[in-house]
């Protein structure tokens, strides 16, 4: 067999929690907390479970849960959504990314991504027979790049994949921005994905500048979210995506296909759960930045150099004070190894990482010990 | 924005289901039971749910799953796969056929389907940039023509779409006819994707001729089956995909950017539920085939005409002796919301039906008081 994805090994995220277990290493690699969900949420789901909620959920989502989403987003972003033609549950975000590209993307037509990005995006792109642009976003700040951006646009340019807050980086787009792209892109036929699985992890007091929030980009985006994220349960795999009717149809059409449709017993404990305690998204922020805090507080003592993240739950820090002498792939491997923290290396996020590329990055969705421990090893590095 | 699936509407299912709940009809439409799973598998789902079983399940699923498959596979169909290489769980079988479809399938290459077939095939052929070349199965048993199969290869056909137990007529491949196949297809780079998710709903006290049973055929195939359909958890969206490792690999890259992984807590209930009672499928032809023979004898009063199914959950019926001047999407609209019961029309299953075709599918997944009842309203018919 000859593969359509010759270029696609294992993801990092795999590969890197691999060798966390084998090594017995804490594993700040992949994005995901060590600690539980709320209690009421998880004993939400035991209750459906024996309640009989347990055969297909319809394919759009369980209404008690498009509501809830609706609502959030009103209370949010002041957008008041359908949710019966513009919300979408899905297996997960990584599904509702997937299918967006799918209903957008033709053989021929060109993506742009800004480097560093997820890695679901490009293999996505492609197997809708699409080619990602890769625009290299401004370092140190991980900052859209307007000339470049502008220079990668072509007359066959269809899509746009946005990421705020930012993985790797934290770093977020400004209201500012998001209306300087609507009018680079005003007289063209192009969409967006707005990845914003870390909408409410957002800190020092700024609000998430959300697609949701500007007319003009909504009207042609898709906007992703992630229970998963928000409410510390990543294995639930479920998600949504957030577009105008004309898209959203087409969305479906493809994710009918795809998974047909998200978890019944899951998506009635979210339901229930996001209508009893609206207040969790609010105090998502101050929960990670407590988190944020400490474990950069912490890493004050050790050699790595870092600013502090604007957003999402990963810390980006420059080792080149420790091994200038590792790229960035070696050193998360010696750190994994030799110190037992396992890290997410940045240059995998890169089509062509820029050569001195010094970065790894960490988790910090982990409970206080673990980042004392963490933080601990690492000052000893 | 254009489509790229312009053919595509709404699924049959969500638009009978809907219909049913509409009209207040008794939904024998959509294949889901209306009865739950065992208490134990459902106590378990809680249980893992509160003790931190909520993080990204491994990308291949939870070995202790894989695990269980993989014994399962050796008590049914004796051979013995490697867990590792060579089972991949998914958020259902859908996902994994969709996977398999993207992990094979280029743009100018043919896939050969045999109507009717699941609605969800050709879609993901279309995604691919592949083209569906359909087979129609001889009446009345819905039984493979050989001569159509053979002229329909082309030095362009890449795949075939198999699925038996057969939705909706539950038909039956042999191993004759597995055998047959083989040989039709051994000297052509031919792959298969074998859509077994009624492995275990057969009857009459015949066995599953799986293709993992058939040497040859595995080598060149991905075999699909569902906890949902063999557990009745339908809206657990979880299922799995057995393959040798080198098509496995290639499933893996599609899988892993689609949707990453399947869901957490209920791979580890399921693994506890099949490790503690292997003697559930191996149970469950007689569980069903006492529905479907309760069914049948209660509708021996209606004017339907019906060979009992040899397998699935559906049973097809003829009705042109109740009413010959409706095509049958039209009877099953009269059915829901003249008589009550909805039921699913078989020509939406074709690319080109029959013009005399007079079957609708009943779905027999339902309490013998949902039977009763349904069967009560047919006779009347
Ligand atoms: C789906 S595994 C990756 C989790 C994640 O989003 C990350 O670590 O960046
Ligand atoms: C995914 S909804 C359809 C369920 C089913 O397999 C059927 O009714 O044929």
């Amino acid at each position: 067999i000859v593969s359509k994805l010759p270029n696609v090994g294992t993801t990092i995220f795999t590969t890197m929690s691999q060798l966390a277990a084998q090594t017995g290493a804490l594993n700040l690699s992949q994005g995901f907390p060590d600690f539980d969900g709320p209690q009421a949420l998880r004993e939400a789901v035991g209750r459906h479970v024996m309640a009989g909620h347990n055969q297909y959920a319809p394919m759009t989502g369980l209404p008690a849960l498009r509501e809830q989403v609706a609502a959030k987003i009103s209370r949010s972003y002041g957008r008041s959504v359908d949710m019966d033609s513009e919300v979408t549950i899905t297996p997960g975000a990584t599904e509702a990314i997937f299918c967006a590209v799918q209903a957008l993307v033709r053989p021929g037509d060109e993506v742009i991504v800004f480097d560093p990005c997820y890695d679901s995006y490009e293999p996505s792109v492609e197997l809708a027979g699409g080619r990602c642009v890769h625009v290299p976003l401004a370092l140190p700040d991980f900052a859209i790049d307007w000339q470049r951006l502008q220079d990668a646009i072509s007359p066959r340019t269809r899509l746009i994949i946005l990421n705020s807050p930012h993985n790797p980086s934290g770093a977020r787009i400004s209201s500012a921005e998001l209306a300087q792209l609507a009018a680079l892109i005003r007289e063209r036929e192009i969409y967006l994905i707005s990845d914003e699985v870390y909408e409410h992890l957002v800190f020092d007091g700024v609000q998430h500048a959300s697609v949701l929030a500007h007319e003009e980009l909504y009207q042609r985006a898709f906007v992703v979210s992630s229970f998963g994220k928000t409410y510390h349960v990543t294995g639930w795999k479920t998600g949504y995506v957030v577009a105008p009717p004309a898209l959203s149809a087409e969305l479906r059409k493809v994710h009918q296909f795809v998974t047909f449709c998200g978890i019944t017993p899951l998506q009635w404990a979210l339901a229930d759960y996001m209508s009893a305690h609206p207040e969790h998204v609010a105090e998502l922020p101050a929960f990670y930045q407590t988190k944020r805090d400490l474990f950069c507080d912490l890493l004050k003592g050790s050699r790595f150099q870092f600013k502090r993240t604007p957003g999402t739950y990963f810390q980006l820090a420059d080792y080149s004070a420790i091994r200038d002498d590792l790229n960035d792939v070696e050193m998360s491997l010696w750190l994994t190894r030799e110190h037992g923290v396992a890290t997410i290396p940045v240059s995998v996020f890169y089509q062509s990482p820029p050569k001195d590329l010094r970065l790894v990055r960490f988790c910090f969705a982990k409970r206080e010990d673990t980042l004392r421990q963490a933080a601990d090893k690492l000052c000893r590095v």
